[in-house]
């Protein structure tokens, strides 16, 4: 879930005050239209380890907005009147009115992310608190309360060290500051913390809703992060009620914020040792057939995505793998258009009808992930539909998990003149023709687009139970040494689980 | 959730003949215009006991539809195929294509049943089970999939007896039928079984896709019954999609079925004796007040809500609760038109924040179910809106009982006669003028609207955490002492548990 947010996310100060004059002001038109029309209310849900800046923000949303009608609503330790009753009822009571925005700090997401850490809820009680937890938020949504679901991500020591320089001169507070999760000291309560963080912000990012992960590290990108993502959803709530697309965003919510792609971080020149190649495919290739032959692997499944860059090498990775495989005991699916029978049914039909029986193999060329990737950019889906989709391929793939099937998803990455000399290529070999369409030069130039719904998947996607895998393809032996390697690896894993 | 169900429904065979003509015409226009548009499928999922006619239900809709465009789906004991692969993927394989109806026989609620009532399912995974169940179909809704989930009511000896019926001459079956509940023979299992059902029944009624209950004694009126409802469904598969809420009744979804009324059935002149009437009250508060003041309560809550028609009694029955109770520990709430703080915010918003603390007692005078009866009546939400209230009010309350709150829910039924007596009597008498206004008049001008609605309303939200109590209120003195009969009772049956 924080793969593109842990990447270094940076604003200059010049580039700062450009976006914050603009900001502002659209900031309060939307805040009076939505005053105005009063008839929705926003509330901003600010959440992170404690050193992040939950107060900063606060107090830099007090200096943008007009503070009549914003007002924080604060929850720690529940007091004697709220201890004798529900614990909802906290929050219920204090529910800003239409028109007006509340500042959360201390939500219900922060209480029961507490519960399960300290190991008061077990496994099934925390599935069944997200689930009224969504459900609850989405009476909210009809009730005309919208919203806006922060989690502030920073490096676990640069938080701790932040905190501590608020608190350097003679242990007290310097600046009053948000403390929430003084209790979790060691590193296993923190481990255990950080996971059933992980696990919330997956399981309770609806389509309508979705938790919104900013990048705190530099206060001023935080804060235009921030700022932005409120407008989104002021603009939202005075108008028609359709959530945008920007809240979505984890990385960089705004088109003029810098926005680091996941692919750009990467060394996609890595190469495989030609020498030492063929050896290392083969001895993969072996532990592959072993994995997928033995006795326990009867009783489970496995299911590889590939996605990755036209031209990327996806076909040669599959065949490395295909080669390892019983030929009864698998099936490649290359997923193209849709059939008109696929189309006439929700589109996770087609995956789902080639669900593998245990035991057996099914290898995806391409996969649903056509829904957030080349619909989303193509516009075939409509914004709140492929919004929705994370959170119902997450069920697909945390189905598959429970029914002990191991799901693997690469993401091969080329860069854009490596796929170039490809193209070249496939266009002067005769016999390579056919693999070049116009398709795949209209792709090349949305690019960027492509890159950017990419980023969103795998922030969206990358869950605990079924992982991206990025893999590094302007080497294609080394590409496919990753490939077999990753596959060998979780199956292995999973056979000793 | 069987109340009204649980009355006599009966269809003569004229009325029945003349509403089946015209129910065919509309259910084929209906159905080609799905078939034409082919922008949505239909689920039709026929759930109940043996022996209720589930068999029936589907040859009668083959009569009545076109066949070409109708498929039958059934699921027994899972094939190998079907074992060696997901749970739901059997379910998902045979998704209808849209323009198409699917009449679905053990479908995936059924299966989920049958664990829990074998008890393979705990208590926190069946909750689980159940929310992503909703989610799971509102999903399908998302995707252009329109479910009816019709659950055939029958007392359980007379749907046994007709079972028997079936298998008559020499133990075989005389014609097929649709056996699934077999294993379930023994009583206990059978409660069991009832119990997941009704609770199933409760927790997955969205707003979205309610179950609609549909009583099967009579033949004739299932099937009228069955053919209004996919009518309804249809209808909405091929328009706006908006739920329509005669596919929310239970009793009787046409205005042209004879929909008898939870209260037609209710002696209301029932009297108490008037000789022992002081004795037996002071008895019952005195037991009252020792419910309240004893130790126990003090970590427990009790939350009372009236409802009735206007003037059967509520004002003298919360009296005669008052009179019992420690007045520094109750509240009383009469709950009239929203104030403007409230009507800026959720519905329940205004009943939240009056939740009494633990060992206080709130009355509410009217009470969360205006959103369900005046509401819905007089058109202030719209059936969207009060459609999906029945799920957010049972959740409301089960989180109030899970929180150790006893809710107790009384409706004080009086006559029309009767109420139009107490009407003249309060117009006589100045000093109870005040009590009677226009609205009043208003309001008895639609009996008829205000009784479906409250039958509705029992149906759906007469939870096992909150059932309804219907009070016979001709009689004042009879119905105060059934009030505090059924408080009392609850009081101390939660002080028991």
């Amino acid at each position: 879930m924080f793969e593109s947010a842990s990447l270094p996310h940076v604003m200059t100060k010049a580039a700062f005050e450009a976006a914050e004059t603009q900001l502002r002001e659209r900031l309060l038109d939307a805040q009076f239209e939505v005053a105005d029309r009063k008839n929705a209310a926003v509330m901003v849900l600010i959440n992170g380890s404690d050193g992040v800046g939950k107060g900063e923000i606060v107090n830099r949303l007090y200096d943008w907005l007009d503070d009549h009608f914003v007002e924080t609503l604060s929850y720690g330790r529940p007091t004697d009147e709220e201890r004798a009753r529900p614990g909802a009822w906290r929050y219920w009571r204090d529910i800003p009115a239409k028109g007006r925005i509340g500042l959360v700090l201390g939500s219900w997401h922060h209480r029961l992310l507490r519960n399960r850490a300290l190991g008061r809820l077990g496994r099934n009680a925390y599935d069944r608190a997200l689930e009224e937890m969504i459900r609850a938020e989405e009476m909210l949504r009809h009730e005309g309360v919208y919203l806006l679901k922060i989690w502030l991500h920073m490096d676990f020591a640069e938080a701790r060290r932040r905190l501590k320089k608020l608190r350097q001169s003679d242990g007290a507070l310097r600046r009053p500051a948000v403390v929430e999760w003084d209790e979790f000291e060691s590193e296993k309560d923190r481990a255990r913390l950080a996971d059933a963080a992980l696990e919330m912000i997956e399981r309770t990012s609806t389509g309508d809703a979705p938790w919104a992960v900013v990048p705190a590290a530099d206060p001023r990108y935080r804060d235009a992060a921030v700022g932005d993502l409120l407008l989104q959803t002021l603009t939202r709530a005075a108008g028609d009620g359709r959530p945008s697309p920007r809240t979505l965003a984890i990385a960089a919510p705004a088109n003029d914020l810098p926005k680091p792609s996941l692919v750009s971080f990467l060394d996609l020149a890595q190469g495989a040792d030609r020498a030492t190649y063929a050896q290392e495919l083969r001895a993969l290739q072996q532990r592959l057939t072993e994995a997928t032959t033995a006795r326990s692997f009867r009783d489970r499944g496995l299911v590889i995505a590939f996605e990755g860059n036209d031209a990327a090498g996806k076909g040669g990775a599959i065949l490395r793998v295909r080669e390892a495989l019983d030929p009864r005991r698998f099936r490649v699916h290359g997923v193209a258009a849709p059939t008109d029978e696929e189309r006439a049914r929700p589109y996770l039909w087609r995956f789902w009808r080639n669900v593998p029986r245990r035991g057996d193999v099914a290898i995806f060329d391409r996969s649903w992930y056509g829904r957030v990737l080349v619909e989303r950019v193509e516009g075939f889906a409509a914004p709140q539909d492929w919004m929705r989709a994370y959170q119902e391929i997450n069920d697909f793939e945390r189905e598959l998990d429970e029914n002990r099937y191991t799901v693997v998803k690469f993401w091969l990455a080329i860069s854009p003149d490596e796929q170039l000399r490809r193209f070249q290529d496939r266009e002067a070999k005769p016999f390579k023709r056919y693999k070049l369409t116009p398709d795949d030069w209209r792709n090349r130039e949305k690019w960027q687009l492509y890159e950017a719904a990419m980023t969103d998947m795998i922030d969206r996607t990358s869950s605990r139970h079924a992982p991206w895998t990025i893999v590094e393809a302007n080497d294609k032996k080394f590409a496919r040494l990753k490939v077999l390697q990753t596959i060998v690896d979780r199956l292995e894993e999973a056979g000793r689980a």
